[in-house]
């Protein structure tokens, strides 16, 4: 396995030379510069990369190309900018990296309603309360309908809990379910965010299923062309919220994924946090079962909490995944493949020196440098079993 | 396999509450304001425990308890200083505080001539360079007789090395030296040292070997009747040095401490990096031999250098040691003894955050935890085979 680190490229507050001392050898970045629509550039993307090299570092996975919502939605222009991305990535795969991680999410990129949950330890963590969310759907966003998707015991527990909740709370919550908005630096307001939800009024999830179907039949036979590789990432969590709809959650939608477009180039990023909230989601099984294109793995623990609904982010080993399980089963892929499969410590607890360093969600230093280095441990442990 | 860390107690700059956040539950500390001899009431060992309980965490070790160098010189007034050792040994015993940990090395508890040695990453690690030591000891310090402990070619090599040293990095190499000492807080002067090496001008190692039995015969049973266990830690580096003795470096000496005192309470901290620094040391091997009183784990990874005699500390699955197979034999051991034995991450490099704070030689915060991550990762993955 590759150990791989998420780099939010030359502003991102963690330096390369940083990496290196976490013992990772593989950067995952985007030209996180560029607007979404826009073609990436050879040169561009070759100059990140030789900059990635002279910190001693091999870029090998883009995340994301994002992906432009006309495209989900279907919208007039939505083949050129298929194209565009297409291009994109080739001109990626051309320079030498060659692993496409993306998404399929519509508007939101993913949700909590916490970032920074204090655990016993200290460690703070990202949540999802499901409750807050319900609290912020009905009563803060207000969305159109929403009370249909809820039983009336849920509605009324929100509604007791949002009385309960001061300006500051409302103000938190709100600016936290909107950091999940892709390109979340740019200030959003609760009204673009209902703008956004609004395209997706008449689309359903069969629709955006077969709308991602398109995408793959322009897309794929491109990024193969040119050498690369596709790696859908899931959703986050992997549930309908905001009466979005949702085609990466469970293996059905994996099966179906791989079944339209058969090339091995049509991948997957297997993200244990997220598939993980589903209990029902078996996932070394599934990710045996589409071993053939894994070509990403994000690996990083959440714990289910009593409710069922809530979760929060545990330490890599102790949370619902059992990391040992799912190493296992990449290192019988990468054997079965004869390849190495990047993975990197997806998110960790803001920990120690973390807790001073403004960091993206998620992505603090010292404790993803401990979930990679838990990681590393197992991965050594195992490859001499 | 418990995870303990070593805390240097309320002056240490890294705190408890940082400590929990590494994922360690247990603490390997000594009374460490106490003046050598001196006997530990039960009253300061309690309080101790409990500010550590406090904290949530289990202070399991005792590292050190210093045995005097009266004891070891076997000079008028030894065996009550062993009985006050004894004595303490119980109390800790007693207090709950069941491991202890001590050395046995004349003079110096470790030696290095490198506290900030960068590697290629940017790491910051203790080295031993040979040529180094041998400047110190004919140019520095100017043993008496010490040329007669080199070939002729390595003086000649030191000789040529001294005269490219400045007077700074004389200093640097002096302090470096003398941070060996216990307590090296303390200022030492080189005519200190000098006149601590000359207690041990008429003592080799057979007597050294006899004086450290006699010690056993009185406080091993002392120890045994109040419930704890001994673990003797090996000489760091395990060869000679300065014209000193050493008895604690092989699986010979291991043989016979065991042999001279078979109660299982007279037992050994096994520290992977000390004895790893001799190539003909079978660690997994020596570690099985002696499980039924191996009682400790310093688990650290030293890289031997190309003249075969310098070596530096390496990332904890980096170096000469196979730390798969040393937990893969630990949790054999401990499967045969039905116990959890406590490990620490010995040593750590300087990375990161780390390398602005001022901490103990070898004991920084960020390289323990990625250390303690790393081995978490093997000992969960192997406990699962």
């Amino acid at each position: 396995m590759k150990e791989s680190w998420r780099w939010f490229g030359p502003n991102d507050p963690i330096s390369l030379a940083e990496v290196r001392q976490t013992g990772a050898t593989d950067i995952v970045t985007a030209l996180h510069e560029l607007p979404n629509g826009v073609l990436w550039e050879r040169e561009a993307i070759a100059a990140r990369r030789d900059l990635i090299a002279k910190a001693g570092l091999t870029w090998s996975v883009v995340e994301s190309i994002p992906v432009h919502e006309k495209i989900k939605t279907a919208e007039p222009g939505w083949e050129e900018l298929a194209e565009t991305w297409g291009r994109s990535a080739q001109n990626l795969a051309r320079e030498g990296v060659k692993t496409i991680c993306y998404n399929f999410m519509p508007v939101l990129d993913w949700t909590r309603t916490d970032l920074t949950y204090p655990l016993e330890d200290g460690a703070l963590a990202l949540r999802f309360d499901y409750l807050l969310y319900v609290v912020f759907d009905l009563f803060i966003l207000q969305r159109k309908g929403a009370e249909a998707d809820y039983p009336a015991d849920v509605v009324e527990k929100a509604e007791a809990r949002f009385k309960t909740l001061s300006e500051d709370a409302i103000a938190k919550l709100i600016s936290t379910v909107l950091a999940g908005l892709p390109g979340a630096e740019e200030s959003y307001t609760l009204e673009d965010f209902r703008g956004q939800l609004a395209r997706y009024d008449a689309i359903d999830a069969a629709a955006l299923a077969e709308q991602l179907s398109r995408f793959l039949e322009i897309v794929v036979p491109m990024v193969e062309e040119a050498g690369g590789v596709m790696a859908i990432h899931p959703d986050d969590p992997p549930r309908p919220l905001f009466g979005l709809p949702r085609v990466v959650s469970s293996v059905e939608d994996m099966d179906r994924i791989a079944a339209r477009v058969p090339s091995p180039a049509n991948g997957f990023t297997f993200c244990t946090g997220s598939y993980g909230i589903r209990p029902e989601n078996d996932l070394p099984a599934m990710l045996k079962k589409h071993g053939d294109r894994v070509h990403f793995l994000h690996l990083r623990a959440t714990k289910r909490e009593e409710d069922g609904m809530s979760f929060h982010e545990a330490p890599h080993l102790d949370g619902d995944v059992d990391m040992v399980a799912i190493v296992r089963a990449a290192l019988e892929v990468e054997k079965a493949r004869g390849v190495q499969l990047p993975f990197r410590p997806d998110h960790g607890h803001a920990i120690l020196d973390d807790q001073s360093r403004k960091t993206n969600p998620g992505y603090p230093l010292i404790g993803r440098l401990r979930g990679l280095a838990e990681v590393r441990g197992i991965a050594r442990a195992l490859a001499e079993v």
